[in-house]
């Protein structure tokens, strides 16, 4: 989604904007912009495409100003243009905004403004709130945005400034994440850290409604009825150098090579002897004893590894589990009862769809878990209890080892579900816990296979399809896989439970389609070898993911085998989803495409 | 999947055997062939390819020959050719089989009879079984039979045939249709009904481990240990000529419109005085009352019509709905409880899968419902209630009038659920029904404007890639119709849930990209209307369906609109399917693929 930037200070801004919004390209962006105060009037360069356009189009003679804001814009209301780009201005242009969100009342808003003779420029839904903040302006700033607020609907995160204060940058959010980052003498605004990070670690979580007036050596935060209020500040324990591609081609690459650590990183601490502690997680014996049916809820890929989940808590746990989409759960009025418990899943913490699930479920008296990567994001903030996935900061777009350590918190869930239910024996507890413990180094095997997945990549990348099969555990990864194959290299795969391709898909399977089968579950081989079958009589290129000890059984029966260590069939998919990610990452790469940044995707999801 | 015909009788069996296969086309088959007994000696010819090849190689001389069998084969073991067709001969070829299903231990049966020095001529299960039963055979047919499937593992449906008894066929089944047609003075065999109406309407189903001997003038049946046993005959009350084409071009689109007598058909006989009245299914308010949970298990095109039945018992009688498919719910072992009921859904009530998962449920204790189309089918045998659509028969591959009554189903049984556990008022209740009375004459309206989508299709066919997306009821048809496109023209097609989209799939939309957004929910048309944004500002080709009423607010904002009738907005799948289908049906008509014949294609899929 887009990105905000906003400093006031000493620095010369121009270079601080540019460079956070450097570091929110991982958002995905097609536009971007900077508005900033010189010498009493408002400048506002903005351009369509690249970060380096902006560069090229301001230039680089040295400046002096202090005050601005910036913006890289991924469009929701008209396509991408420099008309379109952020900030947008009053018509005197005396005061510039940049927003993330969706201003579900634009159209009403505008039609308004437009009686008043006021004239639009763009097609966005951005410029209303230009318009209405000059609209109210009677010297005060903060006044005017928090009177242009109430008129809004939808969500939003704002940075306003204007050439009769250029000492203080607004901000106000809603449904959209916007943080505070507290320096010395300066102080910024921004949609998420690694923008701030080279300035401060000590930043502001605003909460939805509140006002923040950030002078460079002030930040005053009001709430949403003009009363001053206190906030905590939080500090940031990532590493800069996380953001750093580290002698890596690509973020997603080092991101895929990180996930022995995430996985070591989010598990090992959370062992005491011999058992499970999820007690810094806010979990308690309680909250599941009672429960009937867990709900999990999440987008994207975070709802891939929801899949997952759903069956291992149900086979060790004997809980029924439904999966959701963020998007379908909310408006769908789902049969809530009081003994069911929600789980919703987000890296960012901040995806719009999933925080309105996790209200929704609120509102309904249910409990909440949190899975996220980011401490203080929203869902961690307003969930009953949070396991932090210790994932670092991921900054592909392609979520990797967040997505791997959502597993591991989902499995780590279920086996404490399943001890506290009594379903789980202390025996295959520990047996399966002393499995677990084996997975962050076998995960480290697929790695060292690169190249066969390379030269797979390299005949394949111009493939217009895929079709990625499995059954149970297999099936819930193979979505995981084409997700990572659709995103990045824009190849269309599609995932299907093997024992449905039949009943339909198959039409599609052409001479030397590519199949990617996954076969790691003893009790399910055989099945998978009919359904293989099915395919290689079709002339189906067959590409299996089986685990070791099964690589002579099946290798005669398909064209390319590709072997995970052996492990408990149960924490297979921990393993099998990495050739998945790779196989993903270097069809991008031999197709040249902009792996980190893949077209019209963002980052972090933070409009419905 | 195949298809058998064998017959013994007084008639020329060449043309009895191929008119009976050209039945069974609509099954889908790569392969045919014919074995029968000339002068004592068994004759086979067989062909890879159309029946019309077979019949080229019979070749026209009138031959007065009075036993064989027939077999179209859909491959599983083994690529579609000459060699791997049946029917399948010992090495004498004194002796032929015919079979569908797969016989899961074949390569251990072929190594232990290769030991025994039998050559294998073909890389298929089912010559395994012609070697079987020549090594056990000692002067009885039966006997010879019955051993030889003791043997067995898997799944089959068997007609045997030898020159040393040449007045009888031996037929067995087991997890795989097989029928008995009794005649006058002839008799015969048959994978399904309509390769045996044009001789008699009076059937045997054969249960499962049943034998019978078929001579011509006698039927003998005999239970898995050999004793004589006696079944019920039943009726089939299907017309001939609704497995005639009636001036359409195609079967699926004759089906197509059908549609509102299927609708009506299935709808009016089961109201009376203002109430739905399902007593014919066997429905007793006792099974519904103390029930929570509702599993739906299904496959292909069923089970998207359960996606559709979720929603709407969950929205009309607060129970939660999980869909599962047939193949997935076997080996999920999944969570079960005394309070759930299961509802099963197969067009002809021999999915392999389904079949399985009723078994299971049943095992488990819990109550099963069948929604099928075929009387006298496995499913409806063996459920403890079973609603009939009254769709007719079902020739086309690509299922049209029974997935819509399939719905229609699920709506009257979501009604009932919803009066019987009081979630449902009673004017509710009544407004409803009369809106969905209104349904069968409203669906005759899409196909008045067949223009604009063969117009669509005129323009689209050659495209590789199409989606779908729509939210809630939406969405789930969004999965049906890709299936429908898929299935006949091969374009892919995925539905996405408009809200996941972005979350990685929109990386796919390229400019022109055909993206069929279905926005029939009043409630949910705003939040669709920001999608659909998403996809134009990225340059899709928006093909958007909606009702009349807001045909106008949407027009400006797509490229091109469909309206179906206004209807109650939980009704609008049963109108909103139907452009979906004909657009599918258009688009393969335009490619000139076989659009009744689907390459890869079966119509019942009793494999699993």
């Amino acid at each position: 989604m887009c990105g905000i930037v906003g400093y006031v200070g000493p620095r010369d801004v121009i270079p601080v904007l540019t460079n956070g919004l450097e570091k929110l390209e991982y958002r995905g962006y097609d536009s971007a912009g900077v508005a900033y105060v010189q010498d009493g009037k408002m400048k506002v360069v903005k351009t369509k495409g690249r970060l380096q356009n902006l560069r090229d189009k301001l230039g680089d003679a040295s400046q002096e100003n202090t005050i601005g804001i910036g913006h890289t814009r991924w469009a929701t209301h008209g396509e991408p243009s420099d008309i379109n780009s952020h900030p947008h201005t009053n018509v005197s242009g005396s005061l510039a905004v940049v927003h993330n969100g969706i201003i579900e009342n634009f159209l009403k808003l505008k039609e308004w403004l437009q009686e008043k003779g006021v004239h639009f420029v763009s097609e966005t839904d951005t410029e209303v709130v230009a318009h209405l903040v000059n609209y109210y302006y009677e010297g005060d700033l903060k006044t005017a945005v928090m009177k242009a607020v109430k008129m809004l609907e939808g969500s939003y995160a704002l940075g306003v400034i204007t050439v009769k204060e250029p000492d203080r940058i607004v901000a106000v959010r809603k449904d959209s994440p916007l943080i505070v980052g507290i320096g010395k003498g300066e102080n910024l605004i921004a949609s998420d850290v690694p923008a701030i990070l080279e300035y401060t670690r000590d930043v502001y979580f605003l909460d939805d409604n509140e006002v923040a007036v950030i002078k460079k050596d002030e930040i005053q935060i009001y709430d949403a009825y003009g009363a001053r209020t206190t906030k905590e500040a939080v500090t940031i324990d990532w590493d800069v150098t996380q953001a750093e591609k580290a002698g890596y081609e690509h973020f997603m690459i080092k991101e895929i090579n990180e996930q022995p650590k995430a996985l070591a990183d989010t598990l090992f601490p959370r062992i005491h002897d011999g058992k499970i502690d999820l007690t810094d997680a806010g979990f308690s014996d309680d909250m599941i004893e009672g429960i009937r049916k867990i709900y999990i809820v999440a987008c994207g890929t975070a709802s891939y590894a929801a899949q997952v989940g759903k069956y291992v808590i149900e086979r060790l746990a004997r809980v029924s589990v439904e999966v959701d989409a963020g998007s379908e759960f909310r408006y769908r009025n789902p049969v809530l009862e009081p003994d069911m418990l929600v789980i919703v899943i987000s890296q960012s913490g901040e995806t719009a769809d999933t925080i309105a699930a996790l209200r929704e479920a609120k509102k309904r008296g249910l409990k909440v878990i949190a899975i996220t990567n980011v401490v203080g994001s929203t869902l961690s903030r307003e969930a009953d209890a949070v396991f932090y996935t210790r994932a670092g900061m991921e900054i592909a777009v392609a979520s990797t080892k967040a997505y791997i350590t959502q597993l591991l918190a989902l499995y780590m869930i279920a086996m404490e579900v399943g001890r506290i239910k009594g379903k789980l024996a202390d025996e295959e507890y520990a047996r399966l816990l002393k499995e677990l413990e084996r997975v962050p180094e076998l995960s480290k095997e697929p790695m060292e296979k690169k190249k066969d997945l390379q030269k797979l990549a390299s005949q394949r990348y111009m493939d217009q399809h895929a079709f990625y099969i499995g059954r149970g555990l297999d099936y819930a990864v193979a979505m995981e896989g084409t997700m990572k194959i659709k995103e990045v290299s824009y190849i269309h795969a599609e995932a299907f439970s093997a024992g449905e391709l039949k009943h339909g898909t198959i039409a599609l399977i052409e001479k030397n389609t590519l199949v990617v089968a996954l076969a790691t579950q003893a009790d399910l081989l055989e099945k998978m070898m009919s359904n293989i079958k099915e395919v290689k009589a079709r002339g189906g290129y067959v590409f299996a993911i089986v685990q070791e000890r099964d690589a002579a059984t099946v290798a005669d029966q398909v064209d390319q085998v590709f072997t995970i260590p052996n492990v408990e069939d149960l924490f297979a998919p921990m393993l099998s989803v990495i050739p998945l990610q790779m196989l993903g990452y270097y069809a991008a790469v031999s197709k040249g495409c902009d792996v980190d940044k893949p077209r019209n995707l963002a980052k972090s999801v933070t409009v419905e």
